[in-house]
């Protein structure tokens, strides 16, 4: 008699942005980088993917992956290998133990949303594959701590395997050729600094830059000067971070976070053809975050860029109406001060005023919305299913 | 008795647009840089400094220089140190011949034009300091060769001495404290490779950026990717650069030519703040660039920057067409396409049409002339004085 049983397991994940920056690969098949990353991981009720992982042997044959209501092709290597991996992990757990269902050979079926527009040219893979693997270790009752999955994660994508993580969670590069030891764990909990507070100004829609997979691998082989990043600068700057962000000392993790999103950048215009993500919006929200801190006589915002031109501004919750404030005096107009964090946050004209005009014009009309955020937890294991007893997407 | 006598001598003197960047220096007072360079002489038909130098004993004690009818400050270290040198070596012929008039004590007063517009942003200040020191050695009959003078124009502004050549000229960083091995050379004449051609992009003014003077200095400080340019990026490409104009190889000179220009930007934006010359309008230039080695399937056309957002586009004659063709159907309405090298140029709306739409709108609201001219010839003595037979200025 068959297992008529539809097996399900919920999660969500969060979006992690990082300090110190993640750019090119010693191994493409596997996801294994050049360099060490470190990353803060944000709040799960401002952005985050909700995954159920499900499987039954009722199921079709074929495993099937919905991402915001739209079924999304599971025959990429990187999906592949997540699946790969997790079915492996839980089919020794099955021959050790007769008694469990044989999961392992079932078909799966996942669905995911994510809680944040996905045309914000937000980083979402991250989250995404963090919640599809994190879902079926769920389903699958595997005893895999976080770094054990990271080491899958990764493989789905790279930046993937911090979001397993709260808080501040690195990813060590390792040197096995296997990729074993390249894994992601974590520097501190986000309770070690819970006044960690990030304010993303959202670029207007532009048509999408060269893809971080390509772009990396270009800079990797044409840069002359992405070498000396990769062995010499980053691997200094993770020290430095970690130290940063353990003794809480956000002036140097300001200045870590804005001199590594610049040498990332740097390197990306290093490469033939160049890559250029940061556009003048960008540029102008550079001179903004250098205003606040002039005005504020000592570091209080760093600013990062991933492979887009959205800018995140990092700052404590204690100068929050220094930077948000000064952000919202300008950017009032704009979607995103609604929500309680946004509301919150006290407008500060005063701090806007230290914006020099061209800066101001450039984000008043380039900015489309404005997210709020801070540091958050990791995955968390929740029993609402986007899946229903009988198998079928739940349609919210 | 007095010597009565107005002395007067004449010269112009070239803009260079390099092609290998001079970004650094490792001694700031002699202006000795942390790499060599080389440039390529810009034709003075188009763009040049006309200087006059005289002196006399009649003249008021200090020394005077006029520029585009403007006084200019004399007291700075680096006129005085172009003073003292090329004083010093009249001194010494003087020193060796009584017969002499002793030039070198009397007060100077030097008075210069620009055939283009300062607002241009163009780079003067190497047409600028090469053409007084030429007119001064001139007013001095000195016997010195064009190097000996460059280790002088050095000191005014370090670009300066790759003005006192024409054609293909490089300056060797050198490696003596005192700068005397720090001077420019030609690397091969305009009638060598007569064939190149510009055409100048010049984007609309925008607030002067930061000084390239104060902008080295911090890269120098705070960039850890710089020293890997200096060490081995610009050593190699400084061959590889002299070979490619050696053989009048066009390719290779123009891939040199854009991955030192992003180069160069590339360890500004890892500069501390970071420092950014290029705007969206150079985005744009460099996306046009592209475009039209896509369409021609070879390398047709090379961009580069200073310090600062306008364009300088290298190519061909045998390929105006397509290059600067495709600028004129973009931006015929701009001013520079009246004089004998823009009428000449036939537009080329197909090339045009290659250009995506951002970039093409970009362009047409971002860039206010166009400025077009090729390799030419260094200083030029001339007859021709700013300064009358009774020392006064001459208003044209």
């Amino acid at each position: 008699m068959t297992d008529q049983k539809i097996y399900r397991a919920s999660t969500t994940a969060p979006v992690n942005i990082a300090v110190i920056k993640y750019w090119g690969k010693r191994d493409a098949k596997l996801n294994l980088p050049t360099n060490s990353s470190l990353s803060v991981t944000l709040a799960q009720n401002d952005l985050r993917t909700h995954t159920t992982a499900s499987c039954s042997a009722k199921y079709p044959a074929e495993d099937v992956l919905v991402l915001n209501g739209a079924p999304q092709d599971v025959t990429g290597a990187r999906t592949q290998a997540c699946f790969r991996e997790l079915r492996a992990l839980r089919k020794d757990l099955e021959s050790k133990d007769s008694s469990l269902p044989p999961l392992s050979s079932y078909p799966l079926k996942i669905v995911s949303e994510n809680n944040f527009p996905t045309a914000a040219g937000l980083a979402s893979s991250a989250a995404g594959f963090a919640a599809l693997v994190r879902a079926i270790a769920n389903l699958y009752e595997l005893p895999s701590n976080p770094t054990d999955l990271s080491r899958i994660a990764r493989q789905g994508s790279g930046s993937a395997c911090r979001s397993l993580f709260g808080g501040y969670a690195a990813w060590e590069m390792g040197t096995k050729d296997d990729g074993s030891d390249s894994v992601a764990y974590e520097v501190a909990p986000a309770s070690h600094w819970p006044e960690m507070r990030a304010c993303i100004l959202v670029v207007s829609a532009e048509k999408k830059g060269v893809s971080s997979t390509t772009g990396m691998q270009t800079t990797v082989a044409t840069s002359t000067l992405f070498a000396e990043r990769a062995r010499d600068t980053v691997p200094k700057r993770m020290k430095e971070m970690t130290e940063a962000i353990q003794k809480k000392d956000f002036e140097a993790f300001a200045r870590l976070t804005m001199k590594d999103s610049n040498s990332f950048h740097a390197t990306c215009l290093d490469t033939e053809p160049p890559i250029f993500y940061l556009n003048d919006v960008s540029r102008a929200a550079i001179t903004a975050v250098n205003a606040i801190n002039q005005a504020a006589g000592k570091i209080i915002a760093a600013y990062t860029f991933d492979a887009g031109p959205n800018a995140v501004v990092y700052y404590l919750q204690k100068d929050e109406k220094e930077v948000a404030g000064a952000f919202k005096a300008l950017l009032e107009s704009k979607d995103g001060w609604a929500g309680e964090r946004g509301a919150a946050v006290e407008v500060n004209s005063t701090g806007a005023a230290n914006f020099d005009e061209k800066s101001a014009g450039a984000l008043q009309n380039g900015i489309s919305r404005v997210i709020l955020t801070g540091v958050g937890e990791g995955p968390i294991k929740i029993d609402e299913h986007l899946i229903d007893e009988n198998g079928e997407p739940v349609h919210k």
